[in-house]
């Protein structure tokens, strides 16, 4: 719990201003509407720490990588989400002072993320050095409905007499990435205009040539006897990633100018019905428990809020639009984690368009594999990428991290066991399925010495472990992409012969050649094991290691990646995240209970959950083997983690992708939801204080509330 | 054989001049006297491509890191051999147009480096774009006996007509790593001082504060008659190592004032002198094959040039004087490959001040190893330092290329078998072998599941495998210290009481703990074998890849490193230098020759040489079982890997370390030289066409010189 924030279901309040925790505080009440956000900076200006970040999807830079010591396949850059122009300032000056809260005597102070409605709310009564107490409430929003608006409201009232009020509301294009490698500026100025009652700024990314338009229309009114100054900022934010370049400040203005004649209370309104309507259909109550309940919606308010499915070239980066660490690009998270989210709250267009995305990266995940040796249209999707370029560098990662693939096939099999939409496969899904499963033929190794297939030098998700040889998951993924692609390609043979003929003939699939390549490879796999204890062996020599547990851990050791060397960490038996036993949850089906028990036993017990990804699954599986107990916990871990800040890094921006995991951990978990031939199954088991919960599940075209009682 | 040098048994001779070579030429012309040195550079202007560089030994700095994604352990910054300031500038204008091979047709050029003598001269005529035709010769060496000295003679004839020649020289301070990670100046200004015969210049580097002054004393002759134009000029170089900070630039100004005194045709015949008496008793003579000769005297001269043991603060970077790479700092090399050629050329003094060069840095890899998690007075030596500290930043070699600390106790027992000098383990050798036995103590893992211990997460002398588990060199020469660390505590104890107690004391030893732990690793250490084939396994798995033979590799693909991603060469069986192998080759004394010939045939045909330090154990293996062509053909590539520019990367410096591997290939190779027991022993295989060879050896005092026919 953090006794910082109140617990409320529905609302994130801080009732203190405390100067430490602003950049927690900006990352945690950050607003967005999909296509763009804005961390919570405060509007007037502020000189104490802070994290200014707007973020606009989609436009990134390729920002020149930063390496030691180079390797060959490394990509030239790192393509990154953009810090871009701070559109909420307002410089307000009170008898000529500058009103800021790191100079002021801050005497009372609220904030309010209002998850229900989409709102960001602010009081506060402080007090400036020349004595003049003001009162000032602000209120924002980044529109839902209208998704190239900002809004906000911002009303000063002087308190203690007659005081000068000047207010002078302004866009600061002149940003830069916290993040970037040689401390460069990524932005171009294009142009810029000014009335009394407007500003406008045209930037354009160097190298990338994205331009954005942000025009900000203006109204301040005053009510003299109040003593009180009202500024209503209305922003239109455009991207030539949807207009015509020529087209952006005069698209932008058109953006303000309806807004502003619109008027905030009806926009405000709009914004409120858009967010209710959302939850209408998404919403998770859990009674008994307001931690758990706040931590949830928590969880799917950032979720709505990072990504909508309206556009295919967008993607859910690990901080959203909370912050740049990552770089605000895709990682395996999307397939992994988000797809069930979003497949049961969005709808089955929203998780198409999620697998359309790598669908459209197709082409370049082959030229990423040809990078790198393979050949004949074996595809290796990138470990993180902003356009289907691979980003990262870091060999142990980049090049052996290569179990994404598998989860990239994984997706279109639980995306289409969700829905039902087979046709996927004819329309996208074989070809990605057939390049992924090319790119596993060429990666494993016949071992003359084994007489098996082997898979050498890979990381798993445990990346607490590096280059290793054979690697439960990773090879058993790859055997069940074989065959998945094979069965799907069948598929699409019989149903549809005239695209799978088009299919052949694109990619030059040659049926009695591969498929047998395919199946004898899934027949003679190498899977270690430990016969004594029954269990998937991690990876070849796993055994070899001490073998300690976590709770026999000194406390002060961790987290192990602040205080181990790294050689350290690799030679420990300690696991980062959900390796086997990421496994055993995507292919629960294929092994019986006592065998999913055993291992988790075993690997759960190693495991440091130092990944953000980590306790969900293990939640999941502790509620499937009925370890309720820890499955609660590692559910508060999850659901509260940057609420309550368990990682200590809240400021850099929020786990955004581990926030889906959350919500699989309460339904798949605590409700044991399942699709079990074409229809949803429960199995429900509450934590014991839980009076209730209930949830929206968005299936087959029927969005049902489902109710569970203790 | 390169076709652009001429073969020469004494001198490296180029007779064209080619703009394309010049970069490369610098390296290989580079002259030093182990204090200093100087690539080679034309003394005047010269516009094209050109690598400036000029080194001090012992005067570095601190880079500060750089690297993609830190891992916990790595040092802060990278100490690097600096670039310094230009001493042999000389602006030359004829008719007021400046000389500048760049820009003038060269009609005749020849440089040669004499390496008998320890000179460089160059002769050329040029015809300036003004049509003016010129006759330069400049010739200058680093005094071997004035060791803060370098004087040259730049002597211009106008041989069209009369012409006005304004001769300039300069000094310039104004100089940049290419190497800096972040373009940032490495030195400050601190003063400087001119008269019409003189300039001086003193720079400080930044943050490590090392103060250098250079101090140039000119002499300027005309000879109208002739046309002629001499410039004689006298440089002293003095730094913060040497002399209290406020005297350097006395003290340079006495050198450069002495050197003028003595005049330079005597400086030049001292010089000559001193490296006669250097050659006296070190060279290596080869009959019947000029080439060979070439290339071993080659070998030779450098290593001479880049240490001399008179200072224990100073040692041998990979690149020496002749280039930035690496950062001048000192590897492994020193201890595996140098230190024998320095022991039987230099002497026992020479060879001690390199282990006591360890010896004095047991703090710095005792507080390494703490730094990576152990404790105890665990020492490990780090993989690349200027003054103990770990300087590199890639984990898996940082942390896990091991091996090192076993070359560091292998160079101490390699020079007691030399020399019989017993008593240094008493002085210094005890204290550095059991800081490194109970580092391996620690590092090794006791295996519950083989009932064996193992060692995981190395890297072995063969980069091209990462992270493995049980390599087996690393695993041998750990146990090997291990035993030798006992024997020689054994042996102090025994004969030097006092010194043993004082040591005990000191480093808080627990002889009945730990030595027991040391003999039971020692017998139940795992070492990885196939059985089938009888050879040692590289590591654990290694029989997992796909086997096949560098012969059969496309010769397109070649060098592998530079032509295939990293994972492929980490996956592939491929090796880039002798690992298994380097430990037949210390410990072949363990292993009857059929096990040597069988590992060698097995591993030889698997391994690519992309390491230069690779060839010449390869070479010394393949004259031990009798491969005469194999040994020969490595040994030339060995010998004249930088005159025949093999790997095609000579323009960024020389690769010095492995030039004493070159020297070991002829001495231990052909020449087949041991000591047993005390005494050298030979036992000559001389490729077919030497018709003899000859060479002196240092052993205990006597010089010897032996002789071996056909």
């Amino acid at each position: 719990m953090n006794p910082y924030l109140t617990t409320h279901p529905w609302k994130i309040i801080e009732t203190r201003f405390d100067p430490a925790r602003v950049k927690a505080a900006e990352s945690l009440f950050s607003i967005g509407n999909g296509i763009m956000g804005q961390r919570a900076n405060f509007e007037e200006t502020y000189t104490g720490e802070t994290l200014p970040g707007s973020y606009i999807g989609g436009v990134y830079y390729p920002d020149k990588t930063r390496v030691g010591w180079w390797k060959n396949g490394y990509p030239e850059y790192f393509a990154k989400v953009l810090n871009s122009a701070f559109w909420i300032g307002v410089e307000v000056k009170v008898n000529g002072q500058l009103l800021d809260l790191h100079t002021a005597k801050t005497l009372d102070f609220y904030r309010e993320l209002d998850m229900q409605h989409g709102l960001l709310t602010r009081r506060f009564t402080a007090q400036l050095p020349n004595k003049v107490v003001v009162e000032v409430e602000a209120i924002r929003f980044v529109s839902m409905l209208r998704t190239e608006l900002g809004a906000m409201r911002y009303r000063l009232k002087v308190l203690s007499g007659d005081a000068q009020v000047e207010i002078k509301p302004y866009i600061n294009a002149d940003v830069k990435n916290e993040d970037a490698n040689y401390d460069e500026k990524f932005w171009d100025f294009v142009a810029e205009s000014a009335s009394p009652s407007s500003q406008s700024v045209t930037m354009c990314t160097k190298k990338s040539r994205f331009s954005v338009c942000w025009f900000a229309q203006h109204e301040v009114s005053e009510a003299p006897r109040e003593r009180t100054v009202t500024l209503y900022k209305y922003v239109g934010i455009t991207s030539s990633l949807n207009h015509d370049s020529r087209d952006l400040a005069r698209a932008a203005q058109a953006v303000a100018a309806e807004a502003q004649k619109v008027g905030f209370d009806t926009l405000l309104q709009e914004q409120r019905s858009a967010w209710e309507e959302k939850w209408a259909h998404c919403d998770v109550e859990i009674g008994g428990d307001d931690e758990a309940q706040q931590g949830i919606r928590f969880c799917i308010f950032q979720l709505l809020q990072t990504y909508t499915g309206k556009d295919a070239r967008l993607n859910v980066g690990p901080k959203g639009f909370t912050g740049e660490k990552y770089g605000g690009s895709t990682y395996w998270d999307t397939e992994a984690y988000c797809i069930p989210f979003y497949l049961a709250t969005a709808g089955e267009q929203v998780a198409r368009e999620l697998l359309k995305y790598r669908y459209n990266q197709l082409p370049k995940a082959i030229e990423n594999a040809t990078k790198l040796g393979f050949s004949g249209g074996a595809a290796l999707y990138p470990m993180v990428t902003m356009n289907g370029e691979e980003c990262h560098n870091e060999w142990e990662i980049t090049f052996e991290e290569i179990h994404r693939n598998g989860a990239i096939a994984y997706a279109i099999y639980n995306y289409i066991r969700y829905t039902g939409d087979q046709n996927y496969l004819a329309d996208y899904g074989a070809e990605v399925l057939m390049g992924i499963a090319r790119f596993w033929t060429q990666r494993i190794t016949w071992s003359g010495a084994r007489s098996r297939y082997v898979m050498l030098g890979v990381t798993g998700p445990n990346e607490y472990e590096n280059n290793v040889n054979n690697n439960w998951y990773t090879n058993y993924i790859a055997c069940w992409c074989l065959r998945y692609a094979k069965e799907s390609m069948e598929w699409v043979k019989k149903s549809q012969p005239q695209r799978y003929k088009a299919i052949i003939e694109k990619t030059l699939f040659d049926e009695s050649a591969e498929w047998p390549q395919w199946m004898d490879i899934v027949e003679k796999m190498h899977f270690p094991k430990d016969e004594a204890r029954q269990i998937f062996l991690q990876q070849d020599g796993y055994m070899d290691k001490e073998q300690i547990l976590v709770k026999d851990l000194d406390p002060a050791q961790r987290p192990l990646n602040q205080k181990w060397s790294w050689d350290r960490i690799l030679r420990s038996c300690f696991i980062k995240q959900a390796d086997v036993l990421q496994g055993l949850y995507f292919f629960e089906d294929d092994f019986d209970i006592d065998t999913i028990a055993r291992n988790f036993r075993f690997y759960e017990s190693r495991t440091v959950h130092e990944s953000s990804l980590s306790p969900c699954v293990h939640a999941i599986l502790a509620a499937k083997i009925g370890d309720m107990d820890k499955a609660y916990d590692l559910y508060l871990r999850t659901s509260r983690l940057d609420l309550d800040d368990y990682n200590k890094e809240v400021d850099e921006g929020l786990h955004i992708t581990s926030m889906a995991g959350s919500w699989m951990a309460v339904i798949q978990g605590f409700a044991g939801m399942r699709v079990k031939e074409g229809q949803l199954t429960f199995e429900p088991k509450l934590p014991k204080h839980w009076t209730h919960l209930s949830f929206y599940i968005n299936f087959r075209g029927t969005i049902k509330k489902l109710n569970f009682k203790q």
